[in-house]
This record gives structure tokens, sequence and C-alpha cells, in this order.
């Protein structure tokens, strides 16, 4: 499971402020714990600042580097801060995300056309969000083969079939995971990849929804993930569900975290 | 999810003490308690007493249906012990299990044949465990078409595709859910069963394995479990998973279990 680390990202008040005050320790520490818990990308994401959004993710990709040996998550749709950050990164980025919205389409795709870059392919129009796995299918099959036409390769890129709340239609969770399912035996080599928190959206025991339909992903084939890696029970649910799906030779990574008690439930 | 609860099993020291020593109190209250905590059938196996298992296995029955307004599940390879537990049954059992095994299949078709039992048919055969999901799609075919010609109906039929440990075979849990997968697309109306313990065998945090492999299951659209109701964990899992899985309308089953506290993690 390639796991994206969420937690650096403006909208939460305490990066906001660790931005703003050019707070480099607490960036650093936060890109460490998230690395050490199993992170593979740490997601950077300035968004909320509007005009200094450039500067800023710049900064935060720096900062994170600085900390961690890993690469980032560019997490904009604003192709000048997508470059300010990339002019600074070292290793192959993620770019988070590209998507059929045709003024995103049009400002990201020069970015990443024939580049070695990973790219998360939002199954998302303008027409509005997808409600069936059918509608999910058709806008990653458009953007597939947009992405595979601009010679991106099948394997750098991550279709995010979009997590919808189950509270608001309960054919929503379903349908997210029949789309996940479709979409990797229909695309061998391409990876599906999604934030699943919204799942959960207006149910009590959101974590725990979130946990479980982690498992249920897992069955239907996801690869990737963009989550808290500090959530402690989230991981060893996706340590348990790699072993159970087959994913996880002679169960080594289960059995390790589970020698080391990093196995907390 | 329709739940069969495990308890009553002559395998576990209490119960055979209990059935040895006729402990009428003891059966009545593993029902009662079972039935409370969700279960839709309470099995009954009185297997390890070799000449007696008729007479015990209906006395379980009776003092089962005393305990409980359900139907049990008549749990035994012995023709003559189903027929003395069925000759007490009120209601429509379910019969546990009939296999492509020669004599298990001779045995047992004639009982259910033409009837409107519930029977769970194990996708298992005289040359041993099935590996793959092909291994179970093609015992399941055989066995769905000999009942089907038997006058079963399909939605009597639960097919066990049988559970084995990811520790002797990491493609084991993953051939399974596929198994499942493939039997609920190509029959619509079959429901599938099974008792999934066997799949953290040898392994570490058996129960988390457990309550994991659950979620996936359900993902895949297994519809039935053989399991312990009082495992309060997995109980919760399931009515998780069945809510992220579109099962549950307006998931009203999932908030009702948690405003009754029932949702114990």
């Amino acid at each position: 499971m390639i796991i994206v680390g969420e937690l650096i990202n403006s909208s939460r008040k305490a990066i906001a402020s660790a931005i703003e005050g050019r707070d480099e320790g607490a960036i650093r520490k936060l890109a460490k714990d998230q690395a050490e818990h199993g992170a593979h990308y740490i997601d950077v994401n300035a968004g909320s600042f509007k005009r200094e959004e450039s500067e800023h993710l710049q900064w935060l990709v720096e900062k994170v580097q600085e900390g961690v040996d890993l690469p980032c998550c560019i997490d904009s749709p604003d192709p000048r801060a997508i470059e300010a950050a990339l002019s600074v990164h070292r290793g192959t980025a993620m770019i988070n995300s590209i998507s059929l919205e045709k003024r995103r389409c049009e400002n990201l795709l020069p970015l990443i056309a024939g580049t070695s870059l990973k790219v998360v392919a939002l199954c998302m129009r303008d027409t509005g969000m997808p409600r069936t796995a059918e509608d999910r299918m058709r806008t990653a099959e458009e953007l597939l083969n947009l992405l595979l036409k601009h010679n991106v390769k099948l394997e750098n890129i991550y279709v995010d079939p979009l997590v919808q709340p189950v509270a608001t239609d309960q054919t929503f969770g379903r349908e997210f995971l029949a789309a996940v399912e479709r979409i990797m035996s229909r695309f061998p080599g391409v990876h599906t990849i999604c934030g699943l928190s919204n799942v959960s959206f207006g149910l009590p025991l959101r974590k725990f929804l979130n946990q479980t339909f982690m498992a249920m992903a897992i069955a239907k084939g996801l690869d990737a993930a963009i989550l808290d890696p500090l959530d402690k029970r989230m991981m060893a649910n996706i340590l348990a569900a790699e072993a159970l799906a087959g994913r996880d030779r002679f169960c080594m990574s289960f059995l390790n975290a589970y020698r080391a008690k990093r196995l907390q439930l």
C-alpha cells in the first residue's frame, strides 16, 4: 500500500500557523512522524493562502525534504504553485490532482505531459460529482486516455474514484468500491488512490467507519491512500487487510509490525 | 447479514459437559444470549459424541427452541442424527453441510431433495480442499446444479467457499474472496456463508484478523456467516461494513445500534 501522509495541510489551523510563523521545526517534525509511521509521500498543501500559495508551498517542500528523504505529494490546482514547488523538489513528486474539469485539466496537463511525475487523476468533471461506478469509469477512461496520449505512463497514474458519504446516499460506498475494482481490472498497472474519510461524513464513529471501509477497499484492489499515518488502528487495519488480500509475502510485514509492537488495536 | 451463532458445539468443553450433564439451563442461556446479540440461526453440534450423537442433537434442538424462537442450524454429516434433530425441530432448519464428497453427498441429498430446508453447500470434494477461486467455482457449480436438479431452491442454498489460512499460503484469502464474488455474480439469489476464523490460523491477533477479513468478505458480497455473535467488535464490524456496502437502508441499523450503545469497539 502506498501511503500519502495528509497532515501538512493549511486547512488545519496548526499548520496554517506554522506556515505563517515559518516554524520549520514543526513542519520537519510532522514530516518525520509521518515517515516513521509508514508514509511514502508527504502531502503538502498551502491552499488556504491565496496569493502566497506558491511561496508557501515551495517553503513547505524545502522544509519537508530537510526532515525526511521522501518525495512530496504537491496538493494544489494552481500550475504556478506547482511549478514553484517542483523547482526545489528532490526526487519524483506526485501531483494532486488533475481531473476532467476543463480549467484544471488545461492548467495541469502541460506540466505533467511527457514527465515521470506521479499524478492523481480525480474522477471529476465540470458536470459534477460522480454518483455511480459507471460515472466514475467513464471519467477515469477519458482521463487515462488523455494522460496516456500525453505520454504519461500508466504506472505513474493514481486514479481517485472519489469517495462520497453513505449518509447522503447509501449506494455511494458500494459504487465507489465497484469503481475501484473495475478500474484495476480494466487498466492493469494503474493505481487507485483515495482520501476515504468522506465516506463517513454525517455518521457517528467516523474513524471506525473509515478503518472498516479501508479494509473493504483493499479487498477490491485499492493500492494507495491519502490518510493520517499516525492513526494507529488505520495502519494496523491496512497491514491486516494486505496480509489477508495476499499482498504481504509470507505475512512478513504483518508479523514484523506485530513483533515490533506497532499493531496497536 | 444472516448470522449463525456457533457457540453450541460439543468440541467446546463447556458444551460437551452441558450435554452430558443434561444442563438445560446452560444450553437455553447460550441460545438466548446469541439470539439477543443478533443470531438468526443457532448452530447445534454434538459431533464429539459418536454413538449418542443423534440423541444429543435432538436434545439440543429441543432445549435451544425452548429458549428462543429461532431455527437451528443442524451441524452434522450423519443423516440419522439430522433426521432425529429434524423430527423435533420447529420452523425451517438449516443443514450444515452437504458437499461433493461422495459419501456425505449420498447420505444427505435424499434428506434435502425437494424440501424447503436451508442448506450449506461446502466447496469440498474427495480429491481434497480447494486452493484457487477456480477450484471453488467448479465445485460450487457442480454442487448447485445437483441441488437444483433435486428441487432445492437457489435461495435456500448457502455456498461455503471454504476459508483456508493465509499463513499456509498467502493466496488463500484472496482466492476465497474472489470465489465469493464470482459465486454471487454467477448465481443471483444464492447466498454465500463461511466460518472465517480459519483464515488467521497460525498468526497472532486472530480476532482482529477475522474481523478485518469479515469486512473484506462483505465488500465481495458475503451475506451470511457462522460466528460468535458475542464477539462485539465482530458484530460492530459487520454493521459498519453493511452500511458502507449499501446494504443498510439509510444506515438505520448502524445508527440504531450506535444509539443503543451496542457498537462496542
